[in-house]
């Protein structure tokens, strides 16, 4: 299987920027502390938000938008490296006034009301890289 | 950004009590291992819950109850210092018998039918402390 | 209440194949590493999947499958010992193409599309170790 063994680099806390857009901010936020691959969990609330969903047979993603505010009930994500560039990839589940959850591929266009992110920094061999992957159409690690 | 890299302390496994209210099992949980700040994951069961979404205009939590057994999909949150104490800030994913999702903010009364959590030590500087925080109406991490 | 230090081990991040049974991929993965005990995060997508609900009363789980493209919105779990083997307990947040999300306990027969895995291990002591427990009716640490 496709597995790799990191050392644990540094471990980054943060208030990501009431207005932001949440995975610009994730972004600026590795780049900030020169964090090249690490895995990131966040909880927080949204004023709006923008999934998608990967359609596994036409191989596109569909977006949608959700114009009100929402609990950012979990997010799991990671950071790595595509094109020599931060890449981030996270999912999220969100949740409404009453509860009602809708999750999926985050997008840009997440405005963040409040987020507290953790990102844990992972060092040792060559820095995960993102690559085509035939099998999916997906840019996925290419040398996990 | 408001950020700040921690150094890792202890690593805590716990199983919690059946029966128990789930804030406060994680706020005990901390207090016995003497964890300032730390991050939390769990899944498990709960016999009820009372999750919460916060109302971005009133500024006011509102509140409301879920009285039936629920898997506890998922539990992302974290622990830090307000007024001297402990605060447990956790979101929680539940899902009923038919797999449909709620989700939102932990509060009390979510009582725990089974629970397995993982708790790790944050440590290095001041422990995070929350204080009101103007523009969104919460008490957010002030030191961070 | 039942809780125990642990030291962290090795790091494992890894690319699930597509095809693969996810719970068998996780165990597999763990095997692979010789990893025992640990935590386990997962984004991706799946081809289909099958879920559970733990019926508190009754004291059984009921499966149900969803036979549609799914993404994972997001996975939280464990590994740990049961009988001499590797057992993998999961939880799992999915989402179809509307965003609608369905939740429950992982159960054999989520078949993977792609799957950026992060695993944990844990060390020092005893391994965990699940056992009957009385007051559930669930195989739990009996050793936390």
């Amino acid at each position: 299987m496709a597995s790799r063994e990191f050392d644990r680099g540094r471990r980054v806390v943060a208030r990501l920027p009431h207005g932001a857009d949440l995975l610009e901010a994730i972004a600026a936020l590795a780049d900030q502390h020169g964090v090249l691959v690490g895995e990131v969990r966040a909880i927080g609330a949204l004023q709006r938000a923008r999934l998608a969903f990967y359609d596994q047979h036409t191989r596109a993603y569909g977006e949608w938008s959700l114009d009100q505010p929402l609990e950012l009930v979990g997010l799991l994500g990671n950071v790595s490296r595509r094109d020599g560039a931060t890449a981030v990839h996270a999912h999220a589940t969100l949740a409404d006034h009453d509860g009602v959850c809708f999750g999926g591929h985050v997008a840009g266009g997440c405005t963040v009301f409040a987020c507290e992110l953790f990102l844990q920094e992972l060092v040792g061999g060559d820095p995960l890289e993102r690559a085509y992957d035939d099998e999916t159409g997906l840019p996925l690690w290419g040398n996990v």
